[in-house]
């Protein structure tokens, strides 16, 4: 593509330029505290570079898809700006096409800051407004470090503060890392069970409760369990979004939506819903949208659910997996690798444990989000930085996990057949089945007859009395089991 | 009424006898382990009493509501039953007279335990099975102790267990605590605030972001945000009852039904659906409804929810009205009490205390709800006393507070207007106004100078080349409030 | 006792009176905002009614271990005064009577407050200087409600804000708590599980990790672990007593010790010390004593971490003694009751299942109060009741747990030593001693072999290549459990 | 220095070789379970491999000071296995150079492991184990993938298992991070703040409690009070390595020291304690301290008791620093960065801010680790890495926001003497000295009266009939201040 034609207007025109500084050492940028010196490879301007300076705290860097939700604001802003009249359109198009590149990721080397910083989130604002004011800048021929022609909080930024971008794109995202992310994996990770659940619909096994031996069921209608626990959690994440799809954007600093013209906060709102496809709308009160992230703890509460259920699914595996003569004994997980640096031939349940671990992140994870959340003041929540890096996290370590344990666990576990079998005949619970006809006090005495003795339920009742074919017909395995998964 | 007239089939007519035991000392009872005394004068069994013994734990008992959700449980395992053909007319009717005392509270010194006991709830399932059995017997004119003709488990236990009903008694009487306390408490709660919100519509006031003056917004504004946030947490929990609606009912010991006839399910959740009013439906899925309390997890982050909205309006309330003389001092909160007992005439936002530690409390319950919720081992998540007696607790704190603040500090709260007024004068913010006409870099050197010297923001202007009417029009607080509540 | 005589002094005497208030209807008081009616047979006075009328939260009542530990402090503050001269010694006398009878638990049901009230705990303090006074007063055969001859504030109150006295209060109580309750509880917990320890110190048993077999131990080595970590737990709970015997006493209103005389601090905190027989201190800067309660939070993360260790070792034994039939079956806990509503002869771990409710119960309450520590203001953290409150619920129901599940699980454990001895012979772990014999490759092949065909480890030992006598001799269980409890 | 001859010993000589492998593409690798490709430019071998591929969840890496703790652990058992003569100087040579290496962090490249994996850590354990003995093998000559001359389990791993080895890595790492880190970082905090509360002794201000205004204190008691905070917390920290010190290592795969000769226990403790400097011992019951990582936290714990008293300070210094004219104004606090992208000139206090959500995130952590400690089943907990990145996460975080929020914020914070003398004149709490002289009712009346006239405090008092000079003499701000910090 050649440069854009500035036609007869005057105005610069948006040249074809690389994603690229080609310069050394280091470059002047100015704020309105005065000058900062930048490295010259870098778009950034001075109010990252002092971010960078009183904030290197850890590792934790703002994460990426933070700025690429950005770039839908900024372009959409931009956009707005320029149908109302307000942005010059040859701004608007430089903008757009910064902002452009910083959705697919191509700046990503541009946005350095860390997690801990201002509350508000305005450095990561200011780190992209500086970036597309200096890519803007770049792709019209302008001078770096100059603010001219394109103006980091003048055009990028123009008709926002970040504290109403910042939580827009705070929402937007958690919806695309929920849609991208974790919606799929779950709905992988629930088909791969649902798979193994049809599979074994019909092996009956020993139901267990408290632990303890209980009336049979089947490895199938267990199985059903795992994956409707999946599908509800999953569920709630997709009604969560819905308190995320209200964006802040147009209360620009205090929910008033000073500085941004009359129609804004719609306006920008449906651009942002038509440029990411999502049914983004504004919110109703924006003090309520800049002063809490009450959306952001509903949602992160249904991602810890996920966590919840997944953690049911993975102890279960791994409980029912224990021995392998020892144990349960009932599931065979692949061996994915050695288990142990001393014991060899020794196989673990890894994939369970790794997932119960990172379900114990995201519950910590949770409760952090929920903390940060409280601690709202007046016309800001400036906890907006741990909330978001807390959330994202949360989302990426479930959906990778749910890939990896569907991967490398579910879909090679196999049923111990022998064990299962065997712990069916020797279970006292399929007294149960007696309890109707001979009521509930004789049918337990004859269990605990069994259990003193050592014999058989069948044993045990004929002796009681009960009549060969009575117990026959009643206590027979496979008849207890029901239909289907939803009870009697 | 008299006597129930059993007629001519030989069966015990239902007597109309009052409730209580005109006895002394102790009862022999029994069940499947032997003989215990239990006291003359109340009409549980042995369970009970061994529970009573064995658990004595705190001063923790088992939620009464739980009880009383129980009662309607019973009432409809009755009724179900009956029309069934499976359980007699008579006996029925007996049993559903008795839970109808249940439901009502009248036995509510009949339920005595902890609620530290089996993690299934059988024991207050036994306690409730036990207190209806030996009503009904003594309504049929039996004999206390026979478990006749009335049996706690083969007639009142019928085509159920611990295991369906105790998360079917759990959900029911969250359901009926959420709609009959906390939904309508929030209600209130919003619409005090909202009558606030509208009489200081007009009230231009200074905004705080970062705890710093910010740009102006009206005391209305404000509290309209408080009110969204209550109303947008409320809306939460309200739809959180979705997942409570589903019952376990029907599923019996693990989930396949075994002991229930085909279509109890269905039959039993729509009984107490018309029982209760609420829209009941069975589980889709019986495994994951006994093995998870998955739906009572979430229903608990909606309530935290709750309080995290109610924590964030209380926080502002006794900030705003910090002082009398050396604080924010913007509101006059009711003096309900003297506050200090060493400083005299000191009043405190005693209420808004109470607030935040309640909210506290719910965000620490409802960890220890989803950290139970996620220690569910195969067909059972044997944690319910934990997570009922905590979810129930919270509803009921968090309702009670909420009516307890609105009566004793929102409605009786006004406002400082000579200090808001002369803080809105004060503000170097409104300098934002001036941004889009000067631009931002030369709109922070007049707020800097104006805040280094200590004169006006309009002196400042001024002296740095603003026009006095540019000024004037631009920089008018009652004019930078914007329209409504939903920005720009 | 006769009444104390007054001598010459012309001062009212003290009069034996016993505790009660023999009047119906109300009484009036007074406080510094007017006339409030009491009921008439209750000794508090208007605080304590305006509160219980501001403050009907929920059913949660301050817990009365907070009065006791102020019948102390109120007691020593008498004394203390009374030896400075400030209180005449006859006004003391009563106040100190009075005080004693609020230690001894006399005057529990006037103390009627509910847990969600003044940050400060404020409201329970005037609680005890009303109650304190109006005893006073009957005991010198004054007038109730007039505040004469011992006022609430000016003698029972005298040198003390609720700022000190609560927070001391807060200390005294949970030291009291700590000492009395938990770690006697912890003591028998230990001991008792010691015991078994040392029964079983030769029983050889199969090792888990990962929850897959390993190499053996013994019962009685997994036991000391477990009294090991109960032992610790209860170490780091002996440490944390340290903080919480540094009183704020003295700071008064905001720590600077306005309105009590010179060495108060050191003097009341000596007579607490006495009176108690705890160690107690005056805290050394009494700024970080009263802006924070951070001596309350490093205790609770200690009972938090006794509930860590207590849920180990009730997990550990529900698991072994899952079963009976079908699950690892190695231990026979107690059959207390029955354990289903439908399953006949179903015995559950309920000890177990309701330790676990409880430390989860208590790692939420512990969540409460570190949230609540955190959020102090300048002079004061006002988050008391609810501190104090979670954390003696915590301590209460960790001690009478233990003591439950000592008496009712643990002592009467058995094992099952069938079962034991048979998975000691079949797990292939034992392989691990061939390791440094054969090394690691060579004998993970052999276990590999040996699941995979299903023979005995000898069997693919020998197929492998090892002797005979070197099998025999290297891999004998009773010698691969080492020495005592220390490792190598 | 050349390599180490191996004279006439026939042994592989130690060659000098620099770290790197000059390699390009694939190397064959092998373990128990086959061969795997690594790349041939790392040092690790197939079981680090496997990892890779089956734990590629988020971008969690162990933290290499597991790692560089890890070198401690290897060197020491290298050392004390040549001692007792199990292990070849001439491996043992190989092993400490290498495992030298790893403690410098020179090899951290070839530590790319998640956090994500296997509960034991044992992927982690291997990954140093092949890492050293390729690199052994390396300076040794041999080739690498051969595990010859130097075999990753049977030499660097001689008498380890991962189940004790992990712990220990984890106890050496989070005491050195408390030493090399936090404890410094905290020493130096408490330090800066000390030196203001020193150099604002004197300076008198308004006490606040419940927001509220109070009685005055001087600037330098409240800042004394956050130091004293710090430094308790601080303690709280360094008598929490008292359970690190003790380690696991010699307990091997279950506790009984299988596999380790007698007395390796005490040795490899006391090596470990010689190479680091720091006082380890053994730990004496294994079976606790593998079953278990109670230690761990208890410490976590003390961190966030660090985390609670830092809030605290960061609150109150932002609230106090809150204005600069609408808010409480006592403090200014430097002006690091422009502070709005919208507001021009705002300045708002982010350091604070930054180590609020530092403090929350650490909360969370704890959680998550609390949570995970509670979760060990028989001889292992298999939450390690999980529970160790989130301690080293918290320690860092901590640490260098201590440093940051110092340097940034606390060393040029300034007072706003003009804001800060206003108030003490206009708080209406100074009447507080007068209640001894003239009761508290009265003393309220009178400054009820003030704050219902808007008069001064003397005005009211006059009023109300307070001598003249009986008010000035007892209402004198600077002597209501008490002496020194540890009140009266």
């Amino acid at each position: 593509m050649g440069d854009k034609p500035a036609g007869g207007t005057g105005h610069p025109a948006l040249k074809d330029v690389a994603i690229g500084l080609d310069a050394k050492g280091q470059r002047d940028e100015f704020d309105s505290m005065g000058q900062v010196q930048v490295p010259a490879d870098r778009y950034w301007g001075a109010q990252t570079q002092r971010s960078l300076q009183h904030f290197s705290i850890g590792d934790d860097r703002m994460p990426k898809p933070v700025y690429h939700a950005y770039g839908y604001v900024k372009k959409a802003a931009a956009l707005v700006n320029a149908k109302a009249g307000r942005l010059e359109e040859w701004r608007a198009d430089a903008i757009v096409k910064a902002a452009d590149e910083v959705i697919a990721g191509k700046l990503d080397d541009h946005f350095p800051l860390f997690v801990w910083q201002t509350g508000s989130g305005t450095q990561s604002n200011m780190n992209v407004n500086e970036v597309i004011s200096n890519r803007a800048i770049q792709l019209l021929g302008g001078e770096l470090g100059t603010q001219k022609p394109v103006h980091p909080n003048d055009h990028v930024n123009m008709g926002q503060s970040s504290n109403d971008s910042f939580p827009t794109a705070m929402h937007v995202a958690t919806v695309l890392a929920l849609d991208d992310q974790l919606l799929p994996a779950l709905d992988r990770f629930a088909t791969s069970i649902e798979a193994k659940a049809n599979q074994w619909m019909d092996v009956v096994k020993t139901g267990r409760t408290h632990l303890q031996d209980a009336v049979p069921l089947t490895v199938g209608q267990e199985w059903s369990g795992y994956a409707a626990q999946i599908r509800d959690a999953a569920d709630n994440v997709v009604r969560s979004r819905d308190g995320l799809y209200r964006l802040a954007a147009g209360g620009t600093a205090v929910g008033t939506g000073l500085n941004a013209p009359q129609g804004f906060s719609r306006a920008i709102a449906g651009q942002i819903a038509d440029l990411t496809g999502k049914p983004f709308v504004t919110a109703p009160n924006k003090f309520a949208a800049q002063g809490s992230l009450d959306a952001m703890v509903a949602s992160m509460a249904a991602v810890r659910g996920v966590a919840i259920a997944c953690m049911k699914v993975a102890n279960d595996m791994r409980w029912l997996a224990s021995g392998p003569r020892c144990g349960l004994g009932e599931l065979l997980l692949p061996a994915n690798e050695p288990g142990s640096s001393i014991m060899p031939g020794k196989v673990n349940p890894t994939q369970c444990e790794a997932m119960v671990m990172v379900c114990i992140q995201v519950i910590g994870e949770d409760n952090t989000v929920a903390f940060a959340g409280s601690q709202g003041n007046f016309e800001l929540n400036a906890m907006r930085p741990v909330i978001i890096s807390n959330a994202l996290h949360s989302i990426r370590i479930l959906s990778d996990m749910c890939d990896k344990m569907r991967t490398f666990s579910i879909e090679g576990t196999e049923l111990n057949r022998k064990r299962i079998d065997a712990t069916v005949d020797q279970s006292l619970m399929l007294v149960t089945a007696l309890a109707p006809v001979i009521g509930y006090n004789k049918a337990a005495a004859i269990a605990e007859a069994a259990n003193a003795d050592g014999s058989t339920l069948r044993e045990a009742a004929i002796k009681a009395g009960v009549d060969e074919s009575t117990f026959d017909q009643t206590v027979d395995p496979s008849k207890l089991v029901g239909e289907g998964v939803a009870g009697a």
